[in-house]
């Protein structure tokens, strides 16, 4: 059933009054009538609702609140080295899908972009479709741009940092991280194209951060916070 | 260090003898000279090798051959209900990277295209390029299309078939199964942007097929793959 994303404070005495794009998407892409149904999403709870009317505003009653949960029980935030437009559209996109709660882009040495946080209301866009799409009740936050210095800062605030990077093969079985998890707060540290830089190594591993591998083939920056969101998605949500 | 992939016949007397595209991307991409090291691969072993002379050939001498192993221990084989070529291509690409042993494109019922197999030669290069990039050491195989009926047929021939798909949350935890599984070929089957067709799922179920979760969001078809390889990557490469 088609899903919208709306604020609490549409929700009127039972009813909720669209508008909009999501006014646009219902009336005239979905072309829905009085008594179809749609489910509203305040990011606490999902409704189920009928069309009562379409005047200014699609007016919705609430039929009754669902018991629907597809968020992660574990709050995953990614910090990602800054990349193309292109790229960065694509992994928020997947992200969201995945279940992940927040994407933060890093500049960091070897970025070799440069853009600016012009595109913001663009990925709020695709965030929004794909987690109408994804049947999510939360939209995955996305950060302005950050330096490294201040994803330093950062580290302490969460239960987990694993820093996704490849030394000589030194670091931890990510397996063996999870299994021992019992924290809420995650975060994954994943360089861009040319990877990490020594000082960025150096830095980061003063911090609480644990070095962590993607396995024995080399990923694409891209790929990476797909490979790492399923995993923890899928060990999160599947007990052993 | 720059990887090129090649037929066990190029290699004559500890020599490589490289044309084509690899003897322009090697001498003009790469603009590599006398003495500079590349990797060649057999898809058995890769060797460390270096350029003693280029004329109609770019010549390689082996110094030795190397030890590295980015391949899975199991093989897995994703079946995948037939897309648009772009998405094609960025799965594969992708499953390239996360270790896949094969892709067989699938004609569903809910199929929206119906493009034939004149995309193999592109894809070859697309695979070509994605393993030499993730310094794979075998090309990741791609099968002409087939119908479901053949899909079917080939389930025989897995240790373990999971089948992706919702129904009233009725599937098993992919863990479980993983936690039990001692084979070696996997084939995971996955359908097209429309799911499965209510026959198909009949019929799969008549195999040896088990169905499986793929977490509580709805994943777009050309997730679905990378979350699944990304966890049999993840599973088959560390020890709990």
């Amino acid at each position: 059933m088609q899903r919208y994303f709306i604020n609490k404070n549409q929700i009127i005495n039972n009813t909720i009054k669209i508008k909009d794009n999501d006014y646009h998407h219902i009336k005239n892409v979905m072309r829905m009538k009085i008594d179809d149904e749609v489910i509203a999403c305040d990011q606490e709870k999902s409704y189920l609702c009928k069309i009562i009317s379409v005047d200014d505003y699609v007016n919705l009653e609430i039929i009754n609140t669902l018991d629907d949960n597809a968020e992660l029980l574990n709050n995953v935030t990614i910090a990602h080295g800054l990349v193309r437009r292109e790229k960065t559209e694509e992994v928020i996109r997947r992200l969201v899908e995945l279940g992940c709660h927040k994407y933060i882009p890093v500049l960091m040495n070897r970025s070799v972009v440069r853009h600016t946080n012009d595109k913001q209301e663009r990925y709020m866009k695709i965030i929004k479709e794909a987690s109408e799409q994804s049947e999510r009740q939360k939209l995955m936050e996305i950060n302005e741009i950050i330096s490294y210095k201040e994803l330093l800062a950062l580290t302490i605030h969460f239960d987990l940092v694993l820093f996704c990077h490849t030394i000589n093969r030194q670091e931890i079985n990510l397996k063996k991280v999870m299994q021992s998890f019992t924290g809420h707060n995650i975060l994954v540290i994943i360089g861009p194209e040319g990877g990490f830089s020594d000082n960025e190594v150096k830095e980061i591993m003063k911090t609480k951060a644990q070095l962590v591998s993607l396995g024995r083939r080399i990923l694409r920056t891209e790929t990476a916070p797909l490979y790492v969101m399923s995993i923890l998605a899928y060990e999160v949500e599947n007990e052993g």
